[in-house]
């Protein structure tokens, strides 16, 4: 039966704190059932990192680098799902370390180890049937705000689309600002970009209310500080760009992304580009629906000295660029939180194709 | 064994929206069990309200109405706990409807549901052995954030203090500007005062962390927005108060209220004075140590034309005066949170009773 209003299932509990991380010992310790192994996903990123030494694997834990040159997939999480199951049978639960690509991992695979056939059955809202194991999440980046989201987006055989599901958010999240220190300078960038275009989304949807604007505005205070008013980037802006995610993502708790987050699905689906930079892709071109918004976003961009690729739709075919053009279209409720319900009298695929082609 | 990092555990669920109370019925349907019933606590104040008629009454559910001319105290908590034991054995769950009397009520006897003793047993931090039995809460005030906090605030046989514990969080909770609109009027002001206090003591307290400090930031700005800035008290503001009650809360995660909440328990143990109130009488006179917050208290309670109450304490014995001074510095963790770590040497026995005898 659905509910006029949702009924939004929170993370379990958040431990916030400069090397908290250290405390995921004590945290997993009341999560281990009969032997069953604790499953450690990390950013393979991490692999020849001091931070692998600090995890607390026991007997018969395991550490999986999770590979993200590429975002997950549902055969990527299939195939995890399929590899434990194979070694272990059960598993106590899966712990993430990483940007969205391995949070987003960890959730879907958390959920795959209860639920049967493939994680692209469930791509869409509360299809997921089963709860998943015991699944945490410490994130390295900031600004996904996947680490308080109930979805985790894949992309699968016919879209890009999250298992978004009330066994989505993670049972435990940690959020560690020390983590974020030691990230490529670019990735950081615009992986909090992502969380400062999804603020703009939000505020500017019409799907938002009191409870999303609230913290919306946080979110895009905090960008604001870190992005355009302070002249460094130290241990404070650290620890306000997580804050930020964490906000901006409960912010989308009752509302939507916006145009271009669908424009970025796209030329993720098509061209394999990541969320962050398609996200600055796509928004740099777009100021007739977000214009201060996006007037603000080419000062920071100026600021910081970033270059923000273009031509990338130059060498796609028509057929491919129809394709990419689907996809975004389909994205519904993030068209329609950004225009309205009328929003296919607003924009239609020519629309769509010439903004792509700006891009 | 302790961790340096508070893992704080978070309502399971929060509805937002206008009228989203009437999901009731809905939200309950999977939480009966065995045929037990449903308890609905509320405030007496809505004995002869619409509202009852809209509380989902099934079979053999029962609404109490809680008289909350007092707090609530240990005792009442234990009695209320052992006429339902009596009457029903066991309960599906308990849902309060109410300010912060009713909430904390509410918390207290479904945790004393399942642990054995009095409730003055367990009040303090993490004394609570077992969960309670689902509980649910839904602010008709806004302001105390007892909606999002780990405690739940008993007047016991020696104390004045919360039953602190990860099981005391709410399952649910449901936020409806729409039931905030009938309560009295200076109750209303009284208890959002309780919400800009503890963000000012949050805010300029040593215990903050960026965590805290966002959450409080937001909630103060809403909190000035709705007192300082506008001009009407309109449906926005009930949103806005809300939310800062929600955030407010929130904030105390990794953070404490100070010396007005120290000074307003002692008010409250002696001479019976409700929380908000007390709050208020306090806060009035501590400008030395928090200038700001008090200057814009003035401001407010100007604008507002609300009479603090004065010369409270001038009627109280010696031995009464002591007492209540001894229960205000009892709160320790207030106390250094708003003074240091060197609190002793900066306030004692006469201070805060120079302090009381302002008031």
């Amino acid at each position: 039966m659905k509910m006029s209003f949702k009924n939004f299932p929170m993370v379990t509990r958040v431990v916030y704190g400069h090397g908290s991380s250290n405390q995921m010992d004590e945290i997993v310790k009341s999560v281990r059932k009969n032997g069953h192994p604790i499953i450690y996903f990390m950013d393979h990123y991490f692999k020849e990192k001091p931070i692998v030494q600090h995890i607390p694997v026991k007997k018969n834990d395991q550490i999986i680098f999770i590979d993200t040159t590429s975002e997950p997939t549902t055969a990527g999480v299939d195939q995890l799902r399929d590899r434990l199951k194979e070694e272990f049978g059960k598993v106590s639960g899966i712990i993430g370390f990483g940007g969205g690509s391995v949070l987003d991992t960890t959730k879907a695979v958390a959920l795959m180890m209860n639920n049967k056939g493939s994680s692209a059955d469930y791509q869409g809202w509360d299809l997921v049937k089963n709860p998943g194991v015991y699944h945490a999440g410490v994130p390295t980046l900031s600004g996904t705000g996947a680490e308080v989201s109930r979805t985790c987006v894949l992309t699968g055989p016919d879209k890009k689309l999250g298992m978004n599901s009330d066994f989505t958010p993670f049972n435990q999240v940690i959020l560690d600002p020390n983590l974020t220190k030691d990230a490529p300078e670019d990735q950081v960038f615009y992986t909090g970009m992502d969380c400062y275009i999804h603020c703009i989304e939000s505020l500017n949807g019409t799907y938002l209310n009191a409870f999303s604007r609230s913290y919306g505005e946080k979110a895009l205070e905090l960008c604001k500080k870190i992005y355009l008013e302070k002249d460094v980037w130290d241990d404070e802006s650290r620890e306000d760009l997580m804050m930020a995610s964490w906000h901006g993502g409960m912010s989308i708790a009752y509302s939507q992304v916006g145009i271009a987050h669908a424009l970025s699905y796209g030329l993720s689906y098509i061209l394999g580009i990541r969320h962050g930079i398609g996200n600055c892709i796509a928004f740099n071109q777009i100021e007739e629906y977000y214009p201060e918004g996006v007037k603000d976003f080419k000062k920071i961009i100026e600021k910081f000295q970033i270059e923000i690729p273009n031509n990338v739709c130059s060498n796609l075919s028509d057929e491919e660029m129809k394709e990419m053009t689907k996809v975004a279209l389909g994205l519904e409720p993030l068209w329609e939180n950004a225009l309205g319900k009328n929003w296919k009298k607003k924009i239609n695929e020519k629309t769509v194709r010439a903004l792509y082609e700006r891009m």
